[in-house]
């Protein structure tokens, strides 16, 4: 199981007039969240999109546990618990400076063949650089 | 069961590279959508947050379906089925101009007691307002 | 010289923590404007990057008068003064309900050839289109 | 005169779909580099908030010089040339990776009494603050 923490500040830009994050700003968290866990391994999203391969989102599920705050810096850890097909689960779990749970959520993606238009399975590299991650 | 539908048009803002609306955008879109039915009910979200009421969203869950695209006049279907409690749970169905599903979604919020900071039933004015919905 | 108006309500998601619309989202506001205007005309900024023209800003101005609140409807004044040349300059004016000015801009963008990635004359159908309204 | 400079990652959800950074989303950009402006001087903008002053910006100006993109690491070099009145203005420029000119603007903020909800002189330990940088 891969397991990986990244750090962000809460913009302004981010907040809402509630003086918390606004309820549709974690998606972004979690975009960066998986996009330092794919650098990690070796192969950028932005590496996979100039293969060819795009992984829009097709489900996504969050519960919001205590407000995040401006400035605050926030920690995401972020897991994938199965091996990807055509599909990749990503776990996110937020927390704030004191360790107190913000929000939990989950994406699914798929990967595209972006000249075919269609789901595909992950680039073999992909999944090699991965499968190091799991042996850990 | 109260059923509304309310129409916006994607703008460029909410799209991203892949020449689709960014994943995290529908959260804004349902906000719009309930702000509206909102209103034809009689009492404006925003006068409840004026009566001392805000109503924080606790989870969300969103099917993608099929990507918005830019220019889209899209057709957000917003339906309330259950009784509002100390939650109100609102689900959504998204349409292209061909009728064609685009995502689907449900927000649960909480009614929160702003000088208490502490969830509270809704204001009776709301349920009042809301029962009439209901009736038709 | 060509004036156009678009209405458009105050998104919670465009607050911040101050209670005011993020200064960020003005730059939206400008481009949904700009869009419906171009729409009007007969030929939409859709079309025109289905032309093979798109319209990157390259400039902007804004001066924050008054801070826009959630839920207020907005009057976008929008006025081209000037023939386009291979730029195009817009101006806005922007008002709540009571006809105080809240906000105004400037944006000049660019006429890019998307297949060459250079600049571009307008597409003469556009410059055609846009000639009747500065008749009117 | 004190220069700052921030390094942050373009997002995706930053992009449109001309493949570049929208161009709204600069302003959240120039707001992230004087938050850490600030903070590194010793008082941060949450800290002025909590003092009861706020600084809501009044006027802005950009340039777009060359897109930036997806996943690029850009430099915000934030410069403050002058000192602060009632009103501070902070100068950007940011660079690629390459050091490649991206952008350059520059925003007025006004330091407003919360509690009066006026124009107000900053804060005497901000300007202290700010004034060892200065002699730097």
């Amino acid at each position: 199981m891969y397991v990986y923490e990244h750090k962000l500040r809460v913009r302004y830009a981010e907040t809402d007039q509630m003086g918390y994050v606004y309820y549709g700003n974690y998606a972004a968290y979690y975009e960066v969240a998986r996009t330092e866990m794919l650098r990690v391994t070796g192969i950028s999203y932005k590496e996979l999109e100039e293969m060819g391969v795009m992984m829009p989102v097709v489900e996504m599920q969050t519960k919001y546990h205590t407000p995040a705050k401006y400035d605050e810096l926030i920690t995401i850890r972020i897991t994938i618990k199965e091996h990807p097909s055509v599909r990749i689960k990503f776990e996110y779990e937020l927390f704030d400076e004191a360790g107190k749970l913000l929000n939990t959520g989950m994406t699914q993606l798929v990967f595209v063949d972006m000249l075919k238009n269609r789901p595909c399975k992950p680039p073999q590299i992909f999944v090699d650089k991965l499968q190091s991650y799991y042996l850990k």
